[in-house]
């Protein structure tokens, strides 16, 4: 049950070319935005995808769980007829609030012309079950900024209009060289597409390892939006990413600073919470990774090192 | 181009049974056994697999090198027609003292109804051709005991008298457990037969780590049989059996004693020159290993970290 890739989503030098996402309205109170509108939306994810995985401890941390409800896809993905999502973890394997048994049905009655893989993140409008917006890259900030009015009491800033060009800058980065780094590394169909993608990886994990020296966070003392983009990647990397996309110059418990940095937000509210690192397994080694015929599920590596102490509390202080 | 297993070598239950030897005549002075004669035999073997490797480092250790010559296969192995070894590293792509393309000519000069996989290490008879002996468990022990004639002048005692029982009974341990335990992980077709096989290796580890606290090498202050075969296992874990064949509750590099160990040995002379981690790379990752549907290797690990500093010496002492 290996992921079908589309060749669209391939290059001709045989690297991997993510496809765009097309329900990228913003929310916002402007003409032709998306209404900020608690209860009006349902946001479908799957624990096992980094990219949904980021939105919903951001959804966490700021505290909008009574405000945006979430649905939860299988990690196992079944591709016929289409490589898809599907709500099999739920009762009657139909979503209790959109009745969809298939992500790809609120993609198809948005529209029914829709030749994407059908994605999580998903923001669903619950009255019309069309998806509105699955812009993965930007779902984070329009949570910190188009959705303030709904964030908890003492809410953390994880988008200070002071740092935003800078977090914009370093997201970017994280992004193409890491978060997509190691799906370039993993879905490559050459050699030299490989081996550029593994060295780009390893060369910004060292450039993050030694920014992680002085200080706790990747801005200081403060999480922001940037360091639950990273999260995403470093949660995936030793259970998955390492054998399964062949990223194996080093485990992340080998980088001194980021595994302390990696544990200090596990351990934070929001993060170790959301993180299912079964789901995640079985996802990357079931169902994303090709050529595993007989389905064998690795047993390793130990998970239970996230929870011991980091001392990351004492840096830059 | 992965190994094809017939369906003799494995159990209804998904285990991995690896077949049996069908040339184990052994080598000695009586009547019925091979002839002991420096210069008749030729030794077929790939850098790639641990079963040749051991026969190799003790023929360098026991200095056996001008009385057995040696062909060295490709390490990627052709599947068709058949799963062989084939010698494409040489002038011609033909071994230069036997004449043979394939390993697999020699099993058929002695056997023309040879029905299993053609193995190294292969002992040849270069006037007839035919394989004599493929005997990997026992071929060690013949070259330390029955070849003693030809051992260089102060050539290692790896096989002593007084050790010889329980040198026997932890090769078979060693045998069953890693040997054989990592491709029983690596081949096994149902995940219990997978699990079993990894909780076996690790468990052996971690007992052999114990071991290895308080003695330079298996049995004290002087390298035997025992050390040369769990090395071979040890020299593959983290390029080849880590990522491929599913062993990921630790890396070798995660065991301070045995990591220690392995550097120890493969610094010592016949140890590191017989290792070559880019063919055992290749092979198992490309030729072994199955769904690796783009032949990509892996850039990983680094290999240097072999020749760091150990400080085994002064343990026991």
């Amino acid at each position: 049950m290996a992921l079908t890739l589309k060749s669209v989503e391939m290059k001709k030098d045989g690297a991997f070319n993510r496809q765009k996402n097309q329900f990228s309205i913003p929310f916002g109170e402007e003409v032709g935005e998306l209404p900020v509108e608690a209860g009006r939306y349902r946001l479908l994810w799957s624990p096992v995808c980094p990219w949904a995985h980021r939105a919903i401890i951001v959804r966490k941390l700021l505290g909008l769980e009574d405000v945006i409800s979430v649905g939860t896809a299988d990690p196992i993905r079944p591709n016929l007829p289409r490589t898809d999502w599907a709500f099999t973890l739920d009762e009657g394997e139909i979503d209790p609030v959109l009745k969809i048994h298939y992500i790809s049905e609120v993609y198809y009655n948005a529209d029914p012309n829709y030749t994407g893989r059908p994605t999580v993140p998903a923001v669903v409008d619950i009255k019309t079950k069309k998806i509105v917006n699955n812009d993965y890259f930007r779902l984070t900030n329009y949570l910190e900024t188009a959705w303030k009015k709904y964030h908890k009491k003492g809410a953390p800033d994880l988008y200070p209009e002071s740092l935003r060009d800078e977090i914009d800058k370093l997201n970017d980065i994280i992004f193409r060289d890491l978060n997509n780094g190691v799906y370039r590394a993993g879905f490559a169909q050459s050699q030299v597409a490989y081996e550029e993608a593994y060295d780009t990886i390893f060369n910004r994990l060292d450039e993050l390892e030694k920014r992680l020296a002085e200080q706790r966070y990747l801005f200081g003392r403060q999480i922001t939006d940037s360091d639950v983009r990273l999260y995403v990647t470093l949660a995936r990397f030793d259970v998955a990413y390492y054998n399964g996309f062949r990223v194996n110059r080093n485990r992340l418990v080998e980088f001194p600073n980021l595994w302390g940095y990696a544990r200090d937000l596990y351990q934070t509210a929001g993060f170790g919470e959301t993180t299912d690192f079964d789901s995640i397994k079985k996802h990357y080694h079931l169902s994303t990774i090709q050529g595993n015929r007989y389905g064998i599920l690795p047993k390793g590596p130990d998970i239970k090192v996230w929870n011991t102490k980091h001392g990351r509390e004492k840096i830059g202080q």
